[in-house]
This record gives C-alpha cells, structure tokens and sequence, in this order.
C-alpha cells in the first residue's frame, strides 16, 4: 500500500471524520485476530495510505504517531476497508514483533470467562525492557 | 452469554467509558470477518452480557438499540473480550442475517483497491424491504 498523495486525498474525501477522527481497527492479516483500535485524523489517514505503515493520533501525546517509532513492531498494511458511514476504517496488516504496548501480540490480551476478566494470551516482551 | 447482572457489574468495573461510551468491534464468530462496529455506554454493555444480544447506543436517534429490533438482524454474543486499556470491546457473534443497514453482510464492503474505493460484497437484502 503506497498511494500516491492525490490518490490518499481521493480516498480522504470519502470519509467522514467526527470531531476530526475516524476509528482505524487494527487486524493481523494473516490470523485475522484484531490487534487493537486506534484513533486516525486526517493527516494519520494519508500518511498511512502514502507511506504503507501505521499512522495514529495519539490523544495522551497529542501527536502524530507511527506505530513502532519507539518499540520497531511497525505495522505494514496490506489491505484497507471502509465501513458504510465512512468513519471507521479496517486495515490488515504485517505487524512486527507484537501491537500491545503492555507485551502482548494483540491488545484483547483479557477474555470474559465465566463472569470474570481473565488473560488469555502470553506476554511476548515484557514493555520495561521495549518502551525505557 | 447470559451474566448474572451482578458478574455483568464487575465486568463494567474493569471498563473505562470515555465521555460515558466504549467501541464495540463485532466480529462473526465462525469466519472472523469484522461485521461492524458501534458505541455502547454503560446501559449497552450491561444488557448485552446479561441477555447475550447486541445492545448499542444509538447516537443518531440518541437512546438504547437492540440491535435486530427493527430488521430481524440480531447478534448472538459467543465471545468477549476487553482491550489493554479498557475502552474497545471485541464481540465474536453468531449473526442473523446481514449486519449493515446497506444490505451487506459486513460495513466494510468497501476495499481500497487501486487507489479507489471499490464495493466488494454482494447484498443479502435490500434495506427497503427491511427498514421501513
């Protein structure tokens, strides 16, 4: 995925971002497990469609974000879809390493089971080591 | 999925609503194709857990939806799971029909392909025999 930047507005025009966001939701291209949602303005859009990797608003930083600028698990897109109000979008990507900044491979790390919140998945790095 | 409202409760506990609202990511449980997502607040997720049905909060018409209530299109919870930081929700559902108010079976049933929006899917039904 690397559009040229008339071909990302084009697509830009089709979206209808609410408050200045659309919700990006994050899936391994490979399992189709989701990996985790995120925030996108405009600029995170094109330059995620443009350059081929993840790009996310984050609201605690007030930034823009490329995914894996500091852990290297960047997130190469192979496939993007857009829902039907034009405000969510689905990306399949290639992700590196794993998505969750708490060490695991996908931020749903924690399933209900049984009435409780229970971890399912096995910590992949632990973030002291990843995020200093 | 059908929680006592007492083990529901302590799953919201473990939830953070940002501006009273979570993303719900809804999954078919077999093909893990994403169907849609929605927001729920507090009243939404309390009653999907203990009814084991998809309840969304409805921002256009601004008040609890059943989601099928109108269309027959009901979703069947079979598994849940909670994101990192606890404000995304993921739903694997058993789906009655199709989940987009278009017609389709999923709201992504547009691919970025070539640089264009191209639609992907087919329709299972047409809205105006379902919406009226």
């Amino acid at each position: 995925m690397n559009l040229s930047p008339a071909r990302a507005r084009g697509i830009l025009k089709e979206l209808k971002f609410r408050d200045g966001f659309v919700v990006a939701v994050i899936r391994d291209f490979k399992t189709k497990d989701v990996l985790m949602t995120a925030m996108q303005n405009e600029q995170a859009v094109l330059k995620t469609l443009t350059t081929g990797l993840m790009y996310y608003w984050s609201r605690s930083r007030q930034k823009l974000w490329l995914k894996g600028e500091r852990s290297g698990h960047y997130q190469h897109v192979r496939r993007v879809w857009v829902d039907c109000d034009g405000d969510v979008l689905l990306y399949d990507v290639a992700q590196v390493g794993a998505a969750c900044h708490e060490g695991y491979r996908s931020c749903f790390y924690r399933e209900v089971k049984k009435g409780k919140l229970i971890t399912v998945l096995k910590r992949k790095f632990n973030p002291r080591d990843v995020y200093r």
